[in-house]
């Protein structure tokens, strides 16, 4: 589906300015994954004058809010079709938004309490048809360079296409042909990148999916699943840390499953590997997605458990690194890893190709790249290097734990 | 052809380490354009120790040579069928190899002649099957902060599906289940980041390609065709050096065809467009591809022309600018600039996302990436500043001349 446009509400298609044109999310579980990015507003500077050509033909306008809402969800009877865009306080997906939204109080908590002085810039939005979602955005702190943290909650209607695309053709009577699909859609995204190059960046996502079945397939279930996973990239390898950081992934899946940990470390090494260069980005973490085939209560679990472990996870890591002084080559050997940070969520990351190739709101997708990279023609590190040791355990992955 | 693994020659396939699998070509004229990269050889500083995972199947081994020789077309009868992979001083392939060698050496010695003490690093190749190059990347001068002047030559066998893709299905009886098709392909790739932020990048490539038509196919002509272009991507606007780049574009084009320059000039914009950003990389130039419905010699010409107009065009803007004293926010801006480049070239350029798919030479593909770039969080030039004028004309193209 990439070059799916899709409509968020039943409101009559607008043609925007760029700025505007920033509400599409990928609707497939595969491409949602983490291009759960989240939409701001604002003002465009040039009033527009800039016209730019329009990516996409229909939308719907997000609209700038001035508070945080309790809830993106609105009040209703107990776990009603999506379509009628209502929950109660206990559903999966009321108990998951507030779960990301507290995550995204924590971890910033944590990173403004490292980073002081500095403090997130935060974008609330809403959409008219249904949901809506807090950017915050830490840029050239003391500590962290560039910190994204985001969470949205978004519904509405997916194509039957898309939804096809989604669950495989198997799933429905192919001589049916459907109508389209009600969805639910929330998540939290977040990119760390910090500027001592002895410090490590960490990306982490959690998400949550929910369709029902299509209107005209009578008797078919609602279908949900999750996904996500929390990965660190540093440029130095500190065994202490990577061993902390992969311990705290493995102790919050041990307790849900002890399959867990082996299967989404392996999950993560293959999803974060940048094919060109024969070469993982970072020493991995977990990573899982479509995740469906076990209790929804327990997977609830297991992701807020997930979510839980980023800040002692990491936080450690960085009141330990981000005062080590460094040389202009330890600098520049960061910043030719944050190049290959940029061409693995360029060429491969599915949320961002996809969100690129579908006119999502471009600042929200690509908060995940690097305050700075760099390229070097033909770099090679001397073999028993800090350097060619990084390399060498993004090359063939390692067991930490 | 996303996936297409060719096999240069008839040599049995061979597994080889990361640093000597560099040596496909991407083979349709589209997907051929800019990635006419050259791939070098290197003993791997490793010893193969990393053990990358093989991303192609089939492959050539490419070797070191430590003297450029006189031509990679091997000496033989009057325009040969390529197979043979010989040709006469006279045929065009080989006037189009002399003309892309002596473009690199007159490149090379302007840019070192303004970029005083600093001298590009060679790299000469050769493959046994047939064909070779010569890469020369300058790093970190004074003036330049990365620039790469690449030449190569090869010829081989593609896979009829390729053929196909290349041509259209229309061009061959359906009927017939063609074999392999002996393919010419020479051409010379350039990009040139200065590191005054007045001063522009240069881009330019021009290509010539041939194939023999497919063995079982009796009586279908040779093929042929000519692509490239040359294009400016300042980071603030000197109206003077953007007309004087552009007239020096005209002025080549009017000297074969007056409707070449608006033509080639529209291309030129619509090809380095950045879908998701709503703009252009640069200011574009002029740009073409599949070229084949002129007299080939004219063609040549063409391409001999704009090739020899690269020095005249760019060198005396590099010479006003390269001494321009700027403030850290000048640099800032340019490293944005910088971002955009590295987004076209990763997201759409067809040479570089096809080379990264069918695993040529990364390092080769990706020495068109700045030597470093930035990536602000949702940046916007006030209205009316240089920046923004700058943004004004990536997004809303103007006729310079």
């Amino acid at each position: 589906m990439p070059n799916a446009i899709l409509s968020l509400s039943s409101a009559p298609p607008v043609s925007l300015s760029f700025k505007h044109r920033s509400n599409l999310f990928p609707l497939t579980p595969l491409q949602l994954n983490k291009t759960l990015q989240l939409p701001t507003f604002r003002t465009p500077p040039n009033n527009g004058k800039f016209s730019r050509k329009p990516l996409a033909a229909i939308i719907e306008k997000e609209t700038a809010i001035s508070e945080r809402p309790e809830t993106f969800l609105r009040e209703g009877e107990e776990d009603p079709p999506i379509s009628s865009s209502s929950s109660s306080p206990s559903s999966v997906r009321a108990r998951f938004e507030r779960m990301i939204r507290e995550a995204q109080d924590t971890v910033c908590s944590a990173i403004e309490e490292v980073d002081k002085g500095a403090s997130f810039k935060e974008d609330v939005w809403s959409r008219p048809g249904g949901g809506g979602g807090i950017s915050r955005v830490l840029q050239d702190g003391h500590v962290w360079e560039k910190a994204g943290v985001n969470v949205s909650v978004v519904y509405g209607q997916m194509p039957p296409d898309a939804y096809r695309a989604a669950k495989g053709d198997a799933s429905l009577d192919p001589s049916v042909k459907p109508g389209p699909v009600p969805f639910f859609a929330a998540g939290i995204s977040s990119v760390l990148h910090p500027k001592n190059p002895f410090a490590p960046t960490l990306h982490f996502n959690y998400r949550y999916f929910e369709t029902d079945p299509p209107k005209d397939a009578v008797g078919a279930p609602r279908q949900w699943w999750f996904g996500g996973g929390t990965d660190l990239t540093p440029s130095y390898i500190f065994e202490e840390d990577v061993k902390h950081f992969h311990m705290a992934q493995k102790q919050a899946c041990d307790k849900f499953d002890p399959g867990f940990y082996p299967r989404f470390k392996k999950w993560c090494d293959d999803y974060f590997y940048i094919k060109h260069r024969g070469e993982r980005r970072g020493l991995g973490g977990i990573f899982f997605d479509d995740l469906c085939d076990y209790d929804q209560e327990l997977l609830l679990g297991f992701a807020t458990e997930c979510a839980k472990s980023v800040v002692p996870a990491y936080i450690p890591i960085i009141e330990r690194r981000k005062d080590t002084p460094f040389t202009d080559q330890h600098k520049a050997w960061q910043q030719l890893r944050r190049g290959r940070y940029v061409e693995f969520n360029l060429v491969y990351d599915r949320g961002t190709t996809f969100g690129l190739k579908t006119g999502g709101r471009i600042e929200s997708i690509l908060v995940s790249l690097p305050l700075t990279a760099r390229w070097e023609y033909d770099h090679n590190p001397e073999e028993g290097s800090e350097e060619w040791k990084l390399l060498d355990a993004c090359i063939n992955p390692k067991e930490w734990v």
